[in-house]
């Protein structure tokens, strides 16, 4: 994993505006970070993909901005990827704003372990952002497509995301086009975002406990 | 505009689940449908696509309900609509809470003033729900698809929707296609919902000083 890390470190540039994922690997690479920035004298500004992140950034000094004109790289995590740089996110609940700093980036890099690459992503929970109101009605309309449904539920009650937002995790047999099942998804009333992550990633950074390894 | 909530009438009936829009129209025709419902005798339940219109049925005594297996039929305004049954909606600002009813319903119809009619929604002001999380950013992504975007106000501030969204106004110079429209805007990150109606409309219907007619 350190030597992932610093392979993302060549990101991080003098003068660069920064998009920071969320997740675990994204909370271990952080303080990583921290120390190239110091060791660099690096002036650096971070949009964030949850508040979370956001914290676990000004705790360490670092600044944190909520608007920019351009955003130079963005490094996140992933839940599950395929070698041919295709993802599934959201599993932490921030997919929207994920795909919002993601997807503005120059740059998206993610950053995940070995263990999650897939073939395809038949079997895989894909997180889906739906509205509150008539989140049941939602829900049906996801089933319909296929999937097996299930609400995201946190300390006994239901799921709610930064957004105000429940996520229904579905899961399909298969999946022979998650570009189409994005559209598919997206376009259901009530429907605000999806996990699948299937354009923009412009490199998959895979490491095991031997070293890392990329895909683009 | 009497002759045609009259004609609106026929979709309230006995044991049926209705869908209810929001806006001007809505709001004069709903103590009509009331009337209808009390001589008739009707047991009618309803979905409401706005809190608003949720509080007008509820003071009238009807009953509001917040999920169901099946919606009957749809009944909602439009700001702008063609004679080939597209329209443009939101300028309430509950455009997601109207598609989540009105898509959701087995027959949707819509009622408006014959004026709202156009050729197409070249110049027409498109509504286009987004998260309040990097709006700007969004806004931007929204302007480089050709849009004149304006984001909407209310009472000095930032117009927020039901579900806790900001509305941005998009209006471009020729729409060719409002489906394709639709899909680029919907995924653009950030963005919620659009106001583009381009399915499932099975009838307008449409009123002026001497009458009415319907599209389907």
């Amino acid at each position: 994993m350190e030597k992932a890390f610093e392979y993302l470190n060549q990101y991080i540039e003098d003068g660069s505006i920064i998009g920071m994922g969320s997740g675990t690997t994204i909370e271990k690479y952080i303080p990583v970070m921290k120390d190239h920035i110091d060791r660099q004298d690096l002036s650096v500004e971070f949009l964030s993909t949850s508040l979370k992140t956001e914290k676990a950034l000004q705790n360490l000094g670092l600044t944190v901005i909520h608007d920019a004109e351009r955003v130079d790289a963005a490094i996140d995590g992933a839940d599950q990827f395929t070698g041919n740089c295709l993802a599934v996110k959201g599993g932490g609940g921030s997919l929207m704003r994920e795909k919002q700093v993601d997807y503005f980036a120059g740059r998206l890099i993610l950053v995940a372990h070995e263990r999650k690459k897939v073939e395809d992503f038949g079997g895989v929970e894909i997180p889906v952002e739906i509205n509150q109101y008539l989140y049941r009605m939602t829900g049906r309309l996801l089933e319909a497509t296929g999937a097996a449904t299930q609400m995201r539920m946190a300390g006994g009650g239901l799921f709610v995301t930064d957004n105000g937002n429940y996520i229904v995790d579905c899961t399909y047999r298969t999946v022979d086009d998650p570009g189409e099942l994005h559209q598919e998804l997206v376009n259901i009333p009530g429907v605000v975002e999806t996990g699948i992550f299937d354009r923009h990633i412009k490199e998959i950074v895979s490491f095991n406990e031997q070293g890392f390894k990329t895909y683009d």
